[in-house]
């Protein structure tokens, strides 16, 4: 089959092709998983509290994230003239965790041994939601041989705490999971940026957040302090995990989400925000969660969800130098 | 304040006014319920396999009854020449059963209780999903003193056999209620009218809904038998449970649910196969689940909804010599 | 009824339950009004000029408005660190005034009926419209007994200047509100704030507003102002009347209106000049306009004017130390 | 500029050019109307109860109309082995009548104006809503010396009776054209085919209609009479002026409407029946009202009003031997 | 990595997992294809004539099949009472050829080429379009040594006859495929079912079309005839072609598309005739084009695709024995 | 007819009449053109790579101009205190560059001839794409003697540089115009501005357009350089051709494009820049590009683009002191 014009290349437009991440291969055997990066569907929205659909948020920022592919081998950014992901950034998808309809306990195991899987095999976990409950069990599968890179921060960009303890016996909700990751020996602190607005979190869930270790920015003191200071409330030299909840955005770029929250976080903010943080920390784990594409009649929230997700791995491994190998 | 316009009576057009069921009355203490017919909201869209968003379906049909009032005492009908829901049909709002998120046996729960509530105070139980799923405790609701009408029929129409006895776990799934219901000895037999297609249930489910009891009608198979011939499916003389999937109906009326399914019926198919059980049996209970009013662009599926509860409401209370006593 | 898990309390998620404002109790005898807010649906749109649809601006905010219920007592806000409206602040839902199609009088007499009733109960009348024609009978309802604090100043926030005196013989359509306001003898003056772009209002018109005692600022301007001076051109010591019109702020988060125009404010600039009017200044009224939920399909708009109204009744009540009368 | 390509004429694709009726040309002065066609937009919509939004009617159906445009003279039907609508048959648009919003008489006497000027060129009116109130300035205009051609029948096709005499002092919304047009002396008798369901017109309404000279014929009656017997509902020999409400028809086609109602007809059944009048009867005017493009997210219910138009007419004229002047 | 839930089996619903054309496996190299059935898509859509969009049907029909996968082995129908698609017939997903913007001829060819593959490696091709201009490199494909089944016939399902020969110099736009068709030595003749009201084909390409061998069938006549008159319409004992435009269908079902045209066929009718033809001839191959899910908003159009295709192969495969070999 | 309301005038409502640009009037024959600025729809999408549909733009745009029009003379802007577009500044609509699907090269041609048509009438072309693509023509028709103004500079503002040379063939799709540009020998310079992220022009693309003479300025660095000093990257005293891509703007308010791309600019910093150059260039040339209404379901990316373009019309006719001649 030599013979057509295949032999010379695909023009391979955004339009053309199945979507997996970045039009990345797809490694179905996660005991075959041989890669720098590994991204992981979570599709389980049975943890929010107003609008469902996040169960279609890994195949919307699939799909999204095909725009960014025109066939180029890397992709040049002429603001930083550097050219991101460059062949030797391994990324692969990995697929879906796989949901069971009715069964938090279950999805959510499910998930962690795929996360589990990424680390075993040395990539980075790169985890697109489902709610933000699934952030649990990705902290989860830190606690374990596949990962030893010692105890972590985590940076929380969001609009919500996510830090309630219980309410009528909910512990794995979207409203839980900072609670949740703080609870664990191994995480050493939290950054919360973005904080805002009424939410699912009561007075007493900030005194304990506070209490625990956290850190608590909203978007205006965020803006007041500005980007190096902001930067500093991670703390340098530990390994950082960094979870982003799409509703820390307006709405006015991210209105396919369940519970969008006004006075939020625009593009560039969170952008040098995530490559400040690449540049000084190294990022071990990174979800990105809430994106519910039945919601975003213009794929805007997709788009954006994907065009952080393909900065931010840049940005990464642009920092360790395009080094492959994950060693927090 | 007798001396403004409101003294002589209001226009209330449809768009005017809060969204209860037909803009008849809230009643927050279900203990305090006098009615012939309780309205209840059972927003739960945990047990769905493709796209969840029935949350909102009480709340889209709601609405959407509001349509039909235009400030008149009852409703005309002149195909049938006869005034439906006159004022002595006294139908109330319950409200929604209270959902915990995660939690699929204590939302159930809660949907039973409300059910309960309205058996109790003599109403008939008209329950708005919500997936198919909350059906299960709509049944269950029916096995204690709260309901003294002797074992029962389930007419479903549906697109689905929701037959499934258990996959990976899961029993109070939204492919699961027909199976829950028939094993309850208080359930007589079924007869699931629609049923088309590929879905959750496996040919082994269509073999033990036989074998416990079901009849099973293609939406083809009731167009070649007829009206009269698929009513004759109901067997005569027994207390009749209504169960209403709006996937039931075609995609080109009823796009707003979780999975549609090609080839399903129009408007007057199941009108008049409700309008002839009303006439024939003792309809004790009836519940219309898995509107997504999300997934519903141009309000038709929520319409269809609140059409098909007005009508039948009116049709079993017309049957009943408009007597609002519910003496199944 | 007490053996239930509802003895226990709600965990009333946002998605479920009735959509009163705020899931407030609603009261349609107005006669029997007993609150510190009064909430009032004006779903008249009969004044539009180029999309209609704000007749559905009630219920659209209503339900955004449950989106901020997650059955905590109060709203606590992290960057004040205060709970707005705790339980003594008693916020009801009124219903809508009654609207009477192609009648633009009698339905403006309705909404004036409505808001008397408010003002006659003590309450902060909160009027949810509707295009902004119905801010003409508002600002009528306050020349009698029902209201005693003398004369007010109007803050308008809003992209167009809304000062026709006539045209073509309409003097009571979404084009002309201020005008009418300007003429009332207990209105003293009027801030209009956000102005720009081409609009129904023609050159005429500004004068007019000038020489009739306002002040007019464009979204640039406020910004070169400082929030300072922007609270200074309202004047100190005198009861203020705040509508608000969606389309002052950008279509970014507020597309859902009639009319939309580039250029306008961010959430933050709106809700800080509200904060800074209900601090200084005794707010007596409040009326928010032209939200068209049919041209909102992702909720930013609806949720925008719910985050708005809560919020700024919690800045109203929080200024007055919580104590519930309304003696401006 | 002879030397370009367009010397040999235009493909003229349906998506290019400006939108006006079948690309037909637009005729500001109506005191120069020279046409077999005039076609009045009567952007109206202020008679509305549930949804708004037919305003945009005149547009919307305009631009779908192009579609049907291929740069073809003429419109060859394979089924009649017909071509509709050859060159000469002139339609000329007329644009829309001058509406005056919060002024319903003013509006309907500027259509009613336009409407007259078509009748005195002589040509076939055909217009355009706006809701179905703009039928009773349509009807008023045939009263005059512009029309000459005796009492006439009218042919309503529509979901609703539209026969409210007067609701609250409203007598010109659009529950009551039917009523209206009973009243003029001009007009023998009304066939109303499709009406079902509740409506705006109570009991009393119906009778009224009988007792005024109207067959009301639902679409089940419809489809049990069959198309012959359904023709005869229409007298012989006596000039016919046709109102399709497009709620007519089922909500799966035509979504796009104020108050859709289920059980609508579907396409062939309105189309023959249309054909069939056009052939027995002389047509002496035509409105389609209640197309509301905001509400079409698929554009399916303009396509259906810009094919029923043009096939109408072209139906009209064929029936007159193409012979263009309107003498009925 | 044996010891977690993954061991004994997904539950894989069908919102989890990357959407290839049924959840089949994907094969990137089309030198080593080996299955029975070879799906590929064919995102090209410049040569539509209103909406474009169909660019995005492969991806659409995609996600759109894996509702229809909820982890059982086959589809079981209780209507036929069989189990189509059993494990062994092998599907897989080939991708999309590539496409090159502004270049007709290059993407035709690049979607030639993936046709050719799939004949060499023994598979059904079954390609997802891209506009209708698609079909004409498939039936190129059959030309040379990848096919040995000699002439056949084609039989496309359609609204539009899409015969015309060539206006402004365009030969391959999607109004001209069924023309180039007809001129293969190899194509034995045409049936065209579906054909209704205006297109872009003038009186001449009918005339064209029966000269060169074609049945030409409306909607209406397809009715009047009856499924099995319908279907010896269709040659006995010759290989045939099927070509399905979405557009067939009734725009109730199937908005989702270019060009929709009303009186359009129900569900029912086309899946009768696919199996009915299934049955008798020998299908060589198999296109579905011109679903455009951007128009899509309730998902309804690609639905109906996936359900037919899935349909379409099972038939052919059953009645093919299960035997996987395609030897026409 | 003398004696009706329109003798004095329409009120003309924004939603009211046919939607030419501004609703001016429509000049179908060019050789009869007589303006000073003549809008010509250029329908072309054929060079996208990703979402198709801006053939609607022209379409899309006329009719969101429409909003702006209220029946006055001229358009008042309170914060510039100036009339713009007065009645001597004489628009015309063109109408639409015939369009040939599946050609690009005539299509091209056929916007040419149309760009050319309006130069030879002295009147200043206003071309409202299609994609990006249809520049090529534009510039190509400054080549002849229709334009005697000189070299002139290309102020691009756009997400993407759209600089490439040639990939798989193609040279006149949508990433290619800014190099097509560059070749000619009348291109003195371009200045691109809002240029960011990943897009389909690669590192070499960036390096060639620098060698080529053109400044890149990305969204952040105009930022940065502020107002006077983007200026000032346009030469002095040199004619200038404006191309707009609306996806320079952010997403948040022009999600109605092909390829949105997130960081862009907000309203007023293109508003100022244009103002700017309208101030200090002669304006000889404008088109904007890449709407797709289809994608914009709030309307928000037509409205800005018709506010940008009448607003920038009546920016350089305020500039030449209302002097209608186009004397570059």
């Amino acid at each position: 089959m030599t013979d057509h014009g295949y032999a010379s290349g695909r023009l391979d437009l955004p339009f053309v092709g199945i979507s997996t991440f970045g039009k990345r291969p797809y490694v179905a055997d996660w005991d075959t998983l041989d890669a720098d990066v590994a991204v992981l569907g979570a599709p389980f929205d049975g943890g929010t509290q107003w609008r469902a659909g996040a169960r279609f948020g890994p195949r919307g920022v699939r799909e999204a994230s095909t725009l960014f592919s025109f066939g180029h081998a890397g992709a040049y950014d002429h603001e930083d003239d550097a050219t991101y992901l460059p062949a030797d950034v391994r990324i692969v998808d990995m697929g879906d965790a796989d949901i069971v309809h009715t069964a938090t306990e279950k999805s959510h195991d499910n998930i962690e041994t795929g996360v589990r899987a990424a680390l075993r095999a040395g990539a980075l976990p790169v985890v697109i939601g489902g709610d933000h409950s699934i952030n649990i069990p990705c902290i989860r599968a830190y606690d374990g041989p596949e990962y030893s890179g010692g105890a972590f921060h985590i940076l929380q960009i969001d609009a919500h705490l996510d830090f309630v303890d219980e309410r009528h016996g909910v512990r794995h909700g979207h409203g839980n999971p900072m609670r949740r990751a703080a609870e664990q020996s191994y995480v050493s602190g939290l950054t919360q940026v973005g904080i805002r607005n009424v939410s699912s979190t009561a007075r007493e869930g900030y005194a304990d957040a506070r209490a625990m270790g956290s850190q608590i920015i909203s978007v205006r003191q965020a803006r007041r302090m500005g980007l190096e200071k902001l930067l500093d409330s991670v703390p340098a030299g530990v390994p950082v995990y960094i979870t982003i909840d799409i509703d820390a955005f307006c709405p006015s770029i991210a209105p396919g989400t369940g519970t969008p929250s006004h006075g939020g976080f625009l593009y560039y903010e969170v952008l040098e925000l995530l490559q400040g943080v690449a540049g000084r920390n190294s990022v071990i784990g990174l979800d990105l969660v809430e994106v519910a594409p039945d919601y975003d009649p213009t794929g805007s929230t997709s788009i954006l969800a994907a065009q952080l997700l393909l900065n931010t791995i840049g940005f990464i491994f642009h920092a360790r130098g395009q080094s492959p190998t994950l060693v927090p």
